[in-house]
């Protein structure tokens, strides 16, 4: 354990790449909330495997149940679950790897920690793992939306290719590696084939933002706004690093440079990234991610087997040679995680008239 | 709500920076703990202002009183509470700051959240709330001093200037900027001096390791080990981004130079940091803190009031130019906790023999 | 929310009586246990309805199918999902019940906390929900099992005909009441026919004991044993009461009755009932729990609609006339639920050799 | 550990009846309560020993002080911290029981548990540690006062002697047992005074009830409003049953009798005391608590050394001969600190206008 996450609005998650099934229990979804059936399956669509010429050649229908919790259209209150059956799987697939650790897998870690691991496909390690979290995400969503709050998220950079920002929003989902930038979203393309092409992968930055949020989100000390989304960021496979607003590059910075003066206006700036102290400030809450290159590739790596002897291992599978796609829309799902949960929690905050 | 961090080890803290106390009850120590307070107080004075002369003249003692949970200076596995008086504080300094919000402050969220703030020197989100952390995190570290782990930082970066890898972490505590470099120190110190020569102040960056981990730690899915490092770190006051192992320099990489590979001795490389799927592979595990430079500055900077009028602030308390050197034990006592509850989480990972 | 139960060893349960499924997510299952899932199956048949001439006539079969967490035959440390889907229910039998409320039933309370209600058949408040406890209840026996713990309750009580103890554990299955007493259990059966032939209910005790503890479980101060099986009973529906030990026997008792005097050998009683400070002491843990008698009866009830008019209602569905025999199995899985998180949780309580 | 009790409005005490002090941290109490220390102050003088001549010849202060949280008389919604120093013990009177178990007593549990106690009064097992739940409690019962909500509870039986309802509440304060009827409290105090006489000490039963309350509280499915308050009773030392409504009295009723009918001006009894499905149904909450006699007495009794030799203990202490007036105010607290937890999780249920 923990599959669970959240403290108010939680979302805990089952299923290995390679069982029956995957799925989700959303608790404490507040009670009214329409529940979009449709809408759900979409951001299933969006990370779905197989959905264009740079993502795996796998094919899942990620076709989304929901069992329980919602009533003539409408939550009730009481917990949401979701599933999602796995497809035919080709766990021969996996057969070769079931005596060897993958370099840079979770293969190692799960058998040292558990003893025993589901060797197919990564088990529970397994990417696949984060649809669970999107149809999660995507019950947040539509909670957020009853409060006008909304998070998106793109592809920022892609190897050395970098999207130029202002992001242009309506084009993410209009280009297969969901640059905000449609000028970069054709370098970035080059950039994933080229690596793909020399039996490798490469690596990315998914940039996001959450919309519309009032000032007071964020629980003091702990439990802070940023604290929240660094955690849920990096508790996504292959995420290596986060930044909430100006993020690294405050290290160069001067007081004077960083803060954030006010008029009665507002802020002048956002160098925060929408959060003080941890609490939104009623500003755009930005961040980003880095996603390391996918670890399953095709050229020859040095490993060792279960016995402890030396090999060499060629990944022969069909793997996204670069993640960041198909993670913008987990990316986003575990923000609105997060969201939804504070907006809860806020409730409670102070004495109600 | 939430002032406790942790599942098993947890540490709930209180306090304010101007009240009559600051503190922290410290959850789940096992028993059979040798509790050294003089170990526990000499990590409070790292963290104590008014240390050297690129800190705040600001004096506290914080000399630190064990309340409970100790029994001939064992741990008996009931609460260890740690009291911490606050001595005499100079309130009338902030009574100017009562009517305004301060640039890059918490002091506009927490009159937006609760309606009411006790703005005497920030309250509780003042950083005198990391001593707590920092007891706690003491206790951390004399539990997991017996199972042979240790934990580290340093400054590695102030401004511009970087210290230079691999680090020399017994020259830390011998300069006063806690450079891992003494070279770079000097430096440091001149950029820390110039920032304030100007009534500014200035950021860095805080880089850190966990030595001696056995593999197995981190808690699949959501509580991985890396995940709830950014929680703990990003939950410190101005800390903006986080990282582990190689941290963003994956987005410009090949899987091929990503992957640590294999052989029967072990990993040739850590750029994981020793972290896959979110559990501990045995290796040290790396992280890095960007530390925002100081909010608190001489210089003039618009604001409103609370009544939304326009108003000019020059700050003329006593602050720390850069907060890195003081972040550095706050940096170690976060990790502490993460490690020291993910290890007693870990008990709970297999049937026992 | 909350439909969680636990800390390390937790079950997340969901399930509406008449939508689609019923489930449950088991996290924190301890890798290396043998998971029958005939054995899973068998726990749920004894809380099956339509099982014999005292419960009601509803058929539902009920058959679990594990969908992760499981490779081989035995757990593997990530989250077990056990799907139990809905047969063909009689939401009809319910459409005169969905404009008014049922006296003794959740519909009132439902309704006035989410300001919407499944009706068909009590949704998530039906007893059907309990079916998922089961299934988890028995993943905890089997764990349980590994370490020599075992839990068995039995029907001491239905209405005012009382089992003799000492209890005969090997007759309790074989009769329908699950009495513990055999000469008893005509009685009770006759009792429960009696209130039925009058288009009555009646109510009862469950009594029950754990057996092989080691002494040593239970967290003080809040999370005594005795108090997180109090917590797990009467989250039952239609619990009313809980003793532990002697229960409210103490009321009348001297110290020096009620006290467990200690000889080399041991303890030289159990009034305590194997708990003492919270703590299991090593002996054997004893309780009992007070069931209402089912609420639903065929009699006309007074009672009002969703518009406050008056009203009278007699129930004609297919009904226990007594909850007892089929909370029996519903008693002993979350007593197995609170044992096996409590032997996970004091995992931690030492500094380990 | 758990030494914290409730999700959002929480507890988390510590201390040994003869360490330093004991306290409690009070988290997620909301900003804008107006936080009176004399009355917290009261209430532990309810609680507080030597407080009549029924009661242990213990003096204890119980001083309270706020450390934390408050600002100018009202809550700022941080955390609220409350220490009590502990005054001049008699470790003297403990030093002969260091070496053995006192029957009834924790001694056992915690040694087996922890591998070591402090045997001082008990350490944390002692009743003292009750202190901490009073102010606690204080806190929440400010915070309810709020919302129209208020608990009270009174001794309603002891020994044989039993209070005669309805209880005339304004009584209980007059009388030294707390009594809820004038006229069995002069009974109750004779049968105290004999059992003292006799070095013996004797049982009881606590009455309480909660007032105000809307409908809509309790969390299904585990944590029930019934379920939570069953929890924080039997946490309380020497408690050893609980029941709500008609409690054990269901056993015998048949549900035509049970059930609590309604009509246009609300329910027409209250046999489920206030709670129907685990949520609060608008009727007053009814509960009893089943106090056992005080272990501690003079009478001699058998038990065995730390090397497992048996021996014969007289317990010459200061003790009090019967639990029940002391429990009054603890029980009080605990409800208290469910009711206040139960509101803030409410405001999460629905979708708010």
């Amino acid at each position: 354990m923990n599959n669970s996450f959240g403290t108010l609005f939680r979302a805990t998650t089952f299923g290995e790449s390679h069982g029956p099934a995957l799925g989700v229990i959303v608790d404490g979804v507040p009670s009214g909330i329409p529940v979009d059936e449709a809408f759900i399956q979409k951001e299933l669509d969006r990370r779905r495997p197989g959905q264009s010429a740079v993502s795996t050649a796998r094919k899942e229908s990620d076709r989304c149940e929901i069992l329980s919790g919602v009533f003539e259209g409408v939550s009730t209150g009481t917990p949401i679950a979701i599933l999602l059956r796995n497809g035919d799987q080709h766990s021969s697939d996996y057969a070769n790897i079931a005596e060897l650790f993958r370099p840079g897998h979770a293969d190692y870690t799960y058998l040292k920690k558990y003893g025993i691991r589901d060797y197919r496909g990564g088990g529970r390690s397994s990417g696949r793992e984060t649809a669970a979290r999107v149809a999660a995400g995507a019950v947040a969503k539509l909670f957020l939306r009853e409060s006008g709050i909304s998070v998106r998220a793109c592809a920022s950079q892609i190897g050395k290719v970098k999207a130029n920002p202002p992001f242009r929003w309506e084009e993410v989902e209009k280009n297969i590696v969901r640059s905000g930038d449609p000028a970069a979203a054709e370098k970035m393309i080059l950039a994933v084939r080229e690596a793909a092409g020399n039996k490798d992968s490469i690596g990315g930055i998914v940039s996001g933002e959450i919309l519309g949020l009032p000032p007071g989100l964020g629980e003091p000390v702990f439990d802070k706004f940023d604290a929240l989304l660094a955690h849920a960021f990096l508790s996504i496979g292959g995420v290596k690093g986060v930044e909430v607003g100006d993020g690294f590059a405050v290290a160069e910075k001067r007081g004077s440079e960083n803060n954030d003066e006010m008029d009665p206006s507002g802020f002048l700036s956002n160098h925060a990234g929408g959060i003080l102290g941890g609490i939104s400030n009623g500003n755009t809450v930005t961040f980003r991610l880095a996603v390391k290159p996918t670890p399953s590739i095709a050229s020859p790596q040095k490993t060792v087997n279960l016995r402890g002897e030396e090999t060499v291992l060629e990944i022969v599978g069909r793997h996204d040679p670069c993640l960041v796609p198909r993670i913008v829309p987990v990316a986003e799902a575990m923000a609105a995680l997060v969201v939804a949960d504070l907006l809860l929690r806020n409730r409670a905050a102070r004495v109600q008239d």
